[in-house]
């Protein structure tokens, strides 16, 4: 079968998923889409051009996979993992912190969680849990939208608004319009950010960190793709330039670092929350009032929270988690310039988005200047809706998400360059051509 | 230091714990217990008789560490897991439920999730939005706590009643007695009982699964012991006799079958989630208009609720899990004889525990048979309550959690054998012989 792939075909794979309709396709999450297209390409024996899923498309650190064989075999397997995590990984992601984004977190407000996925729902399910007259989380969006859907399942109300119109000091007002309201507990953001790989300045974080002391707001940073500004020149441990953060702006806020991205270790579902210290040892009497305890946000998040998801991490990944970070204090681990790949990558791609028509939706940074390369882009096609531009493209082998589930004002895809391969930009390019050549027109 | 430790430095330690006195000990889960004894034990220098945490005591079954290095070094690291879990973990998933416990769950509806603990609350999350006229959950006490903690996180109401005084077909009128009020949706029990050990006979679970068809409930069964009722000759794979279980009787359940206490996996958090193909392709119109999808159970679970709570489960163990069921089905892995060692252990700490004054609190299973000897044994002393216990246990050393928290009607303690070794069965002696020799006359 070649491309356009059989519509009638490809529109019942969508409905048999599970889908109303293959319209569906632009609000299906990241999971439903790789669920879905995977059906596709084995009805069809098409492979498709993955751009939806952000796995790493790199080999894992092998220090990681050598720390865990040796826990497995000194017997660790067997023994519940502490859940307030193996020393081991408490002290190294605090000096990991301390090495690349230089901010202070001690040990004990280390704590490991299953994927970054996980931290941010326990945090969220406590969160909410804090003040009966605040329960509403803020997204700067474009944001990932999984973590909507966290908010969604926990039916925790969430406001949002897309900050690419109001860089720089205009954010400040705009914040102040949504936080002065008196509902909102915490505020949510990645940087670099997910989707649209727009940064953060210095400016704008010193801005909401300000007004998340202010307003008595619960930042949450998710920093997923740390020190992947790849226009800065970071990645050396314990020297400047260090990873933007919030943490030097207000205390009150966590951290989320996974090990999926700048490890290349997405199987395994490793991460840590890194809890201000301030903030961690902060009481809350509505959680005194429901469990009972010394309504501590980092105990009750601990005891009450996480022992009750999973009963703590993988232990022999809180080893490899350990042993990573330890190896990219001391110089032995270069993450970033491993990870420089995907600059590479996406610059080659764009390319080949760009001479078939489509264009880069977020385009530029702050202070106007433009949006770097890396792990994600943004790409438009006339004034088409996102929606309307992955249906089209879903025939043409092409796969990505909708940038409308992520809260995004403009139209548009997201793509993920880790899984395209070289020898794959050819067959993309071939792709994108026909599918520009049935539309241009239209 | 000797026994009894020092009482004002050991209340110093629970307080600063973060209980609010010594005496919260006897409602303090079991993450917190386990936490509290680990200071007292750096403070005073001494070593605990751990009884609470059941945790294996057994080595990690080699083939599962064998399977996880392997998976490693062939890349599965750095890609994220399927969220429906690796084929082979279905795939032997199912083969296992048929090898052990005689029932056909095809491969689609078996699910790896982060341990049990993430299953349940999972199954939890999603029961709790399926129905908006019924939103309690009934446990059949006595209980694994976290499963109530679960509940109380989530904002479930909860019901339970101990069902040792409502054995074989007294049990019916009991249940009815509950079910038939309406707002009942799901009831969940584990089998062997986590704490008591006692086992439902085939009567009981045909009553449970007989009344969960009629009123409509999901029944959520916790095999987290499968086949360790070591008075039955059971563990050879597609003979019986097969452990019990309530899919015999009714298609409205789900089973949840752990690697923690079988294979001696406890660390690394692996378990499967088993759903009644019945259950599992249910449509639900309140899941189609919250999340705007199909409505069905399966797919809600899968791509909704185990999504957004860790992205899938350690890739790693999902291979090990495969190779372990694999190999069980196959004879390779004799998981019941294996673990027939803490029947040995319980035999013996039972006869130290009868002779220093100390009685047993579950001592009859169904048909007035004796409990057998396994993982966990229950023990009361005097008539004191089980807290008072615990809160005069911790100064001689011995640990263990209280019953009240497992929503027993009987006072006392629960004991796991796992941790206790050959060697400590003297010093365990000992310390309850100086404990009995202060508080016999009181």
């Amino acid at each position: 079968m070649s491309f356009p792939l059989n519509k009638q075909l490809v529109d019942q794979i969508c409905t048999d998923f599970g889908l109303r309709n293959a319209k569906e396709l632009g609000n299906a999450s990241i999971r439903q889409l790789v669920g879905v297209v995977s059906n596709i390409e084995a009805a069809t024996g098409e492979h498709f051009i993955h751009m939806e899923l952000g796995s790493p498309g790199l080999q894992s650190e092998r220090i990681g996979i050598e720390a865990e064989h040796k826990a497995l075999l000194a017997g660790y397997g067997s023994r519940y993992p502490l859940i307030y995590g193996i020393p081991e990984v408490k002290h190294w992601g605090s000096e990991f912190i301390k090495a690349f984004v230089n901010i202070n977190i001690p040990e004990d407000c280390i704590i490991p969680t299953v994927g970054s996925m996980q931290g941010v729902y326990a945090l969220v399910r406590l969160i909410s849990q804090l003040d009966p007259k605040r329960n509403t989380m803020l997204f700067l969006d474009p944001c990932f939208p999984m973590q909507k859907q966290q908010c969604k399942v926990m039916d925790m109300p969430i406001e949002a608004f897309d900050i690419a119109d109001y860089r720089g000091d205009a954010l400040e007002h705009k914040l102040e319009e949504y936080l002065s309201k008196g509902n909102i507990i915490s505020l949510i953001f990645s940087n670099p950010n997910n989707p649209s790989w727009m940064c953060l300045s210095e400016t704008e974080l010193r801005i909401i960190g300000k007004l998340c002391t202010k307003y008595n707001i619960i930042a949450i940073e998710d920093m997923a793709y740390l020190d992947m500004d790849f226009r800065r020149q970071s990645g050396r441990p314990y020297e400047p330039p260090y990873q933007p953060s919030i943490g030097h702006y207000t205390n009150n806020c966590v951290h989320l670092i996974s090990s999926s991205k700048i490890f290349s270790y997405a199987g395994q579902r490793g991460a840590i929350v890194a809890v201000n210290p301030v903030l961690a040892h902060r009481v809350y009497p509505a959680l005194t009032q429901k469990y009972g305890n010394n309504g501590e946000f980092l105990w009750n998040f601990i005891y009450v929270i996480l022992a009750c998801l999973s009963s703590g991490v993988t232990h022999s990944v809180q080893f490899a988690m350990a042993a990573m970070f330890k190896a990219a204090c001391h110089g032995e681990i270069d993450f970033v310039n491993n990870t420089r790949e995907y600059a590479r990558r996406a610059e080659q791609i764009k390319t080949i988005i760009l001479r078939n028509g489509f264009h880069t939706v977020y385009d530029l940074d702050a202070d106007n200047q433009p949006v770097g390369n890396g792990f994600f882009f943004t790409f438009g096609y006339h004034d088409w809706t996102g929606e309307k531009m992955l249906n089209k493209l879903i025939y043409y082998g092409v796969s990505a998400i909708s940038l409308s589930s992520t809260g995004a004002a403009r139209e548009g895809l997201r793509g993920c360059v880790s899984a395209i391969s070289e020898k794959e930009y050819d067959e993309l390019d071939r792709r994108l051509a026909l599918f520009n050549n049935d539309f241009s027109a239209s």
